[in-house]
């Protein structure tokens, strides 16, 4: 019997070592496309199929949701890793961050919110539940559809995250990392522990 | 000025792209240890400091976090990939997962649940809000104190995700991954579109 690795508390801090990096979009009062970056956020439930995202009451992007009850979740590649951090630096109560990092709001079809055109995978929502957790407010919404780049598709039109090429934060260094190799398959590599 | 990347709807799917690989951890009502794999979830707030853990009703861990109002977040690293899995694919009512694969369930000193002794991250939380979704429940859970392998940390006591070497899963494909290369650093990678 080995002795288990010697543990160390180090305070109640926030992160699971692997967050998602989303862009959160939505119109203004006024009908403007704004987003921000979030980090606290992801799947939530599969039916409804719905997804949470956690922003502060004094981002600008907490109003734009609470009018319009919808918002979008727009995944960057990694590429655009520094227009990512961008939209979560900055405010959209000082700036245009479309025309500062030059991408494209693009107006949903199916809810009265914006994403962002150039990124390959985006979530459209219509809100359906919010909770106030303090300083955070989680937003759940339910995924009315979601929009793939055809490029990352393959021919029976799954996502390949290959070519989706997201990437994700990591809340202790606050670096930015792409995906590394695999490492298992989902309900299969536990298999080897079942009896035969 | 480019054309944007034609996209295609693929419907109401759940994915964001990168999800962690979290394996919560509670007493049955018996007392008996028990837990699951998710990958829905993730820090939701920041004050106070806050996870979330999407579970099915049906699922034997739901019953023993509601008894308990607790559970804990223990973060695989990649080398426990299929163990992780086996946390998924099996349930504890028809199995005692930790001898199944051999970890070591353990009682956390601040809360009523236990964590897997093997892992080294883990977050304890007592349950501060629960909220029903539909076919999933999510736990909110206040992280009362986090608990990180020695050898995991720097000398100044911040984890190190090159030593935590968690991975993430792909909801598209069902394949699970490293961590791969940086691609850019959180509230700084964005300031180059800042003026000087």
């Amino acid at each position: 019997m080995t002795a288990l690795p010697q543990k160390r508390s180090i305070g109640a801090q926030t992160s699971v070592g692997v967050h998602p990096v989303l862009i959160v979009g939505c119109y203004d009062r006024a009908g403007r496309p704004n987003a921000m970056a979030v980090a606290w956020g992801g799947i939530c439930s599969s039916k409804p199929p719905a997804v949470a995202v956690s922003v502060r009451p004094e981002r600008y992007t907490h109003e734009g949701i609470t009018a319009h009850k919808a918002f979008t979740v727009s995944v960057p590649s990694k590429r655009y890793a520094a227009e990512a951090d961008l939209f979560g630096i900055a405010s959209g109560r000082d700036m245009d961050k479309f025309a500062t990092t030059n991408l494209t709001p693009v107006r949903s079809e199916k809810v009265d919110a914006c994403y962002i055109g150039e990124f390959p995978l985006v979530l459209e929502c219509r809100l359906i539940e919010t909770v106030e957790l303090g300083a955070h407010t989680q937003f759940v919404g339910e995924i009315v559809d979601v929009l793939v780049d055809e490029d990352c598709l393959t021919e029976n039109g799954r996502p390949v995250l290959d070519r989706l090429q997201p990437f994700l934060y990591d809340a202790f260094g606050f670096g930015y990392y792409g995906i590394g190799d695999g490492v298992g398959t989902g309900f299969s590599s536990g298999r080897q522990f079942l009896p035969r």
